[in-house]
């Protein structure tokens, strides 16, 4: 019944194989790697490598960093600073900027809804300069790196595919980089407050409120796309399955029953309205102090 | 199980209540009746009579007008118009205003919070004239009723019980009547685009949200309150405690699996986080179309 | 010194230059209608139709409606629906628009300054349907027309100039005719609660707020484009040396004099900070209610 | 002429004063200081100490800082975080604190409107403590102070009187002490991004936009008021007067034609509308990065 539990972030897909698969040690395909920042801060480096991982995983070969810090949303000064240095180095790695790169940032979301928000967020904090190396340079350090940004929007409210409108601005404004912020689903809703991902695979606009387009990498678009995706909603689609999942499991109901159970689920889930989703009440102060982090973390990987 | 079923619709009380003591006549201490306004608009009013009405639908004596209109929340001209006159004609019924009746109206909830924002963004829309009449008279018909409105924000970002802030300004400005607007939670998700409640029987600040205060109505605070809801979440729970009620009566489980059904929710409950909502993701068109319909309704009503 | 008296507004440009040149007929290469269409709503339409015109008026030659209602700004009904059907119906002399046309709505401006904000707030009450044609024909009208918006943002918070950005979305998405709406400067500051300007002429993005950028209009993009302005500044320079000539005016200042007056201003100037503006401070309520107008004219007249 | 001529600031206040009145030491009744924190931030410190200094200033008894600091509106590290601490440590004097002194935060201003919305925009990033205390005293540090606020909204949008609002809620929440952040008016438009003013005189909120209302301070409140201001504005008719008091200087006007030109200004000003204001087009990044030191510096003297 995993086609009804929907993320985004690599590390549960992981988990959700290793346990569908009764997998314990790393699954083929993949490279995993943990690292303990502080006693505050985990990252843990999800790779995958083959076409095997890719299946495993249902995601693209590439790195997927995830970042997880408790009470990340809290925005206190000390764990924001250690998540605000690592997303700069991991950035920097992914990004392999050279001193004359040009980076495009793009901040996707929908901002009139909160959870769909983070993405125009950031945006907005982050420190622009090509118009002021077009315009003022006498103003500005000569080795100033370019750096631009742009809010497509969302399809609902464009009636355009955020896809078309990122090309289309990239292809006239030709950056060498594009870093991509964007509002994810979790399968857990405790990762909403403490989660973190960075990924080399680039993103595919939309797949955060449900629908399904086109994916923007460095295949379909040119040049290298880095996302930086936070899980700000579940999908009710995915809760109340994995609810009745465990329910299931907890209670070793038997192969016949299960059939039913399931049927139950597929008749019962359309009730479920397309597209709902399930997000906590302090999502605003989510959204305010994570999105901060996110903007410090990349005006510091490129200034 | 039904004590992890939550709505503030009084309409869905009376329901579960049928259901539950599978009552088919009317509840005793209930009155209700339908009317179809037009093909497109329908309204029931629920009158709770007596302690007995009370207890069954755990909600206070006073009379709950349920509004229902299909794509409600699309704004359309010829739906919008016909539910704004209803809001204007049942306002009236309630509040009973003499001529010079001065209007107080309280947008409860949190505007960073799409759907919590209904109340802040019907204030933002409703014609205040109290400093009018009382700075320039001469600009405006001397009949002019005397409105004036608050946003008194949430507990979690003034600190204040939001009901000290509305009694307080309410004992130092002395309104006849009070609107007290808000977001409300419904069992059913699909009432989030075509439901409006209107009763006279006050409102409890946060109670939207998870919490539980005090009540606000003629016997704490002096004056009527008329309360308009809107419901824009479903508590997570809920759904969950939904889905799984519906599981055990589809599959006719019997009693003693039953019980270990309810003990693995009550375990698993607490992982959904509190506080948890599930609202659509098109949550902001919801949000800004009713948000006006209803500040016409109010307008019309007061003017 | 009308060097430093800035108007976005035809009808303004007109004024100054019949008052500079002390022409009391019509000025060469200028053609003006004069419409009442009802006791609150006043049509100008200034033709500019020869080189000789544009020099006078240091405009391109096109039409340049301007509608005149005291108190638009208010949002009473009955001024706003005249208002509406005006827009409607010039936007659709201007247009040309065959039924298949394909249009793109743009809304200039940064939605975080309030007198600047106009644009983003048109487009968030446009009817978008270019997505519902794509995806869920079934659900709308076959002849339904094909609307599409976007907010590009200003340079100050892209880094990317307007123009590249309206015109590569406009490259990718190939609609047929373009919409856009900004704010603008008046000389007068008594304009901004009751005007706006309808042309055929196009616009030049950022114009509005003190910068010079490329003009976009049918020969530098390939596509009508329809400019809808609302003047809702009025530049601190213009008002300043507006105030010095009508002081050397009233008072009869010779010569001489004038040149040391003029001398002053010019020292003067730079003190008044670049760039800044003057509004009145219920300007968020004149956004607020002529944006609703216009949203409602646009969509009347593509619907 | 200096009718004309409005300002908060008492630092300006004194300026226009010594000028007028040719004075070079020490206004009567006045005791002025002056510290260079560093290089980037001057602090002036004026201090009312007799009716004769109030009569010159035309602002009551009581102490006024002014924090001066170049590119403050920038946000940038270096400067916001000495401006933070020095806003500490003058609340902290002015406040008087004790550990167990409740303090409410008062937000004053309009948010609709980009150089009014300086106090909401505080008031979102201050750490609230007091609901915490009362409901979960558990979570936090035992000797953490109660922290409370609000945003009472201005009279056009409310129709009640700002001072209303606030002394309803200090006496319903009974706070020990009160900080009043408000956008404030100077005469000089070049203050809009560098200026911070402090004072322990209480504050008349509507005052900041060419209203005059009741002074909120101890004698009327009961309660010591501290008033943080920034100029985010200048009075239309301040800009004008200002400059042509200066031609009139400027070109040694003798006094009869100088009579001339007042009356002219008198004639004149009625154009310029009623509370029309100036602000620099970068006002949105103003009020971002100050409310920010300010709210940094309000929780750094409260925590």
């Amino acid at each position: 019944m995993s086609w009804n539990i929907r993320t985004d972030l690599a590390i549960e897909n992981r988990e959700i194989y290793q346990k569908a698969e009764k997998v314990e040690d790393e699954i083929p395909g993949i490279k995993t790697d943990f690292e303990n920042v502080s006693e505050d801060l985990k990252v843990t480096k999800v790779e995958i490598i083959s076409e095997e991982g890719e299946k495993a995983l249902g995601k693209p070969i590439g790195k997927y960093y995830t970042l997880e810090a408790d009470n990340m949303h809290l925005g206190m000064e000390e764990i924001s600073s250690q998540v605000e240095n690592k997303i700069s180095s991991i950035l920097k790695e992914l990004l392999q900027l050279s001193a004359k790169d040009k980076v495009l940032v793009v901040g996707l979301g929908n901002e009139e809804v909160t959870p769909d928000s983070l993405g125009p967020k950031v945006i907005s904090r982050i420190n622009i300069t090509s118009h002021l190396i077009k315009y003022v340079p006498q103003y500005i350090n000569e080795d100033t790196r370019s750096v631009s940004a742009i809010v497509p929007g969302v399809l609902g409210t464009t009636g355009i595919e955020t896809s078309d409108i990122i090309k289309a601005v990239s292809e006239k404004t030709t950056p060498d980089k594009i870093i991509v912020i964007d509002a994810l689903a979790a399968r857990n809703i405790k990762r909403i407050k403490n989660t973190i991902q960075i990924s080399d695979t680039g993103i595919i606009p939309g797949a955060g409120v449900g629908n399904n387009r086109q994916r923007l990498n460095k295949e379909t678009i040119g040049i290298p796309v880095v996302a930086i995706g936070v899980p700000t909603v579940v999908d009710s689609k995915t809760i109340v399955s994995d609810v009745i999942e465990g329910l299931i499991e907890e209670n070793k109901i038997d192969d016949d029953k299960k059939e039913d159970y399931y049927k139950y689920i597929q008749k019962m889930l359309p009730e479920i309205e397309n597209n709902s989703i399930v997000t906590p009440t302090e999502i605003d102060e989510v959204i305010a102090n994570i999105s901060e982090i996110i903007a410090n973390g990349i005006n510091m990987a490129l200034n």
